[in-house]
């Protein structure tokens, strides 16, 4: 079994208005040192080990984990653990 | 600036639907080496240098960014960039 980390993230570029607002929850609990926030997800994906496998996560984040038009992913793909 | 990473996750035992739901379109695509799915948060925080950042990001984390009753968290300090 391997452990597959994907990240996905808003375009610079593109609004985020729950980064915005979480950077004024903040301010308002006065953290005044943070500047901006930014939001996205975290995937984590437990995967049987098979060939081409970075091939296919990235075609999985293309597909359907991701939107390529707004968003952009990275991913770390993990040690095999029996 | 300091660019600070916040990772939110679901405990363990918490139910996910997201995520079984993101695991079923998966193997409807025929990406049937999937076994499980467990979604979360990244949020990325731009930071001024404060005294006890770790320990102020860690307030930010318990107080506002994550929920602790059902969410664990983590989070990677960067280096200072100017």
């Amino acid at each position: 079994m391997i452990k597959v980390h994907v990240y996905v993230t808003l375009k610079a570029g593109v609004l985020d208005p729950q980064g915005s607002t979480i950077t004024n929850s903040l301010h308002t609990m006065n953290y005044d040192e943070v500047q901006s926030v930014r939001t996205g997800k975290f995937i984590e994906l437990e995967v049987e080990n098979t060939k081409n496998l970075e091939q296919r996560v990235e075609e999985m984040c293309e597909k359907l984990l991701s939107n390529p038009v707004i968003e952009d992913y990275t991913y770390t793909i993990g040690e095999a653990v029996s």
